[in-house]
């Protein structure tokens, strides 16, 4: 396979298969145009009536099933999740299955427009530009400049100790408070996030984590953060 | 164009802008995967230096650049943007324009490996078997059932008043209660919806919008719905 594309107009189903697979063991980037059902499985089951759809398999393991309408996928499988490609009765099934907690995503094909191999390399990370507010706009658009999996959820959220710049839910469930420096952040900086992370622990019953984003962080404030369990996260500016 | 799809590989900048252009013109999808710089520019600013990535275009405005990795889109703009394809300096560049507030994602691609052009046909809406729990699972795996840009936080969260089924925020970022069942929604399914909602208002200083999630719901019910600025989703149940 070149490095950079196959792309194959209404392959037949048996070099869908044959094209995807590839895909998949070298790590590329598979995108597929198709009519297909979806069936999801987890706790619940969905299942979403023939149509036609745009279907990304990441070599991370994440999988997006695109309509042609909306921001969010109408179905996905988070990085991790295993891809299986395979013919069924002379149709393309592509499979993605989670395991933990097992959620299984299937995929049946009647008809494939297109498919398509990529191997996109990537090792650029977004810097940005603005005042702390600005930056907390940037972090709502993008939030993995945070973590994977990072929700932010409100803005400028009043607590008795002063505004929170952002508060938001990781991964796991858990609330987050971020506090935003556009410059060196020192031991005042630390404080302030400690005072937000401590009103919003009295206030709820459930783990918080405080997270202080900044440039840079004087060793002082590193050390005043680690004895709180605070943590940092160092945004590039331009 | 044919219905299904134009798909080129490594085309001329010239050819690809041609392609890109029908497509908007013709409320296509388009994919186009190449070698790119992303600058976004909102209130704040972001650059993202060069990589390869996968952009599609939908026909509703909404655009999205995704990397190798991950499930979120590195970068995007909701439905209702404008998509601007244009030719600088001999380089294909992709803009997307997003009045207010304004946001503007402008997308240089230094090399085009593919672009595609597909009329997505796709009148299905997803369809959820499983108990009141399960429903709400799917619900967190598919906001878009709710509404677009329907954000879930939490489940099972716990009022004075009982559990309330799911709590998130919409797109204009109001809290938003909902209560999930599974038969027709009756009179005391109203009442449970709004004491959650009460309950919730009493404890923010914010606006707090209800909805009942169900199959289908009573006249009476959804009199008293109305009269309490409470909201009905009709959600399908296989």
């Amino acid at each position: 396979m070149s490095r950079h594309t196959i792309a194959l107009e209404s392959p037949t189903p048996e070099r869908a298969v044959e094209i995807l697979r590839k895909s998949i063991l070298g790590s590329r980037t598979s995108i597929i145009v198709g009519r297909c059902i979806v069936k999801y499985r987890g706790r619940a089951e969905s299942f979403l009536g023939e149509g036609d759809r745009v279907i990304i398999l990441k070599p991370d393991g994440s999988l997006l099933v695109h309509k042609a309408s909306k921001r969010e996928p109408v179905n996905w499988n988070p990085p991790g999740s295993i891809h299986r490609v395979y013919l069924k009765e002379g149709k393309v099934i592509v499979e993605s299955i989670r395991r933990r907690p097992r959620e299984t995503i299937f995929i049946e094909l009647s008809e494939v427009y297109f498919v398509g191999s990529f191997k996109l390399i990537d090792e650029e990370c977004i810097m940005i530009t603005g005042t702390e507010k600005d930056v907390v706009d940037i972090i709502f658009r993008s939030p993995e400049v945070i973590e994977k999996g990072f929700k932010p959820l409100y803005r400028e959220m009043s607590t008795k100790y002063g505004k929170i710049d952002i508060f938001g839910v990781d991964e796991k469930g858990r609330a987050v408070v971020i506090e935003v420096k556009r410059r060196k952040a020192d031991l005042s900086s630390v404080s302030q996030l400690l005072r937000y992370v401590e009103s919003v622990r009295e206030s709820t019953n459930s783990p918080v984590r405080g997270i202080l984003v900044a440039p840079d962080c004087s060793a002082s404030a590193r050390l005043f953060l680690k004895s709180h369990n605070l943590e940092f996260r160092k945004v590039m500016f331009k």
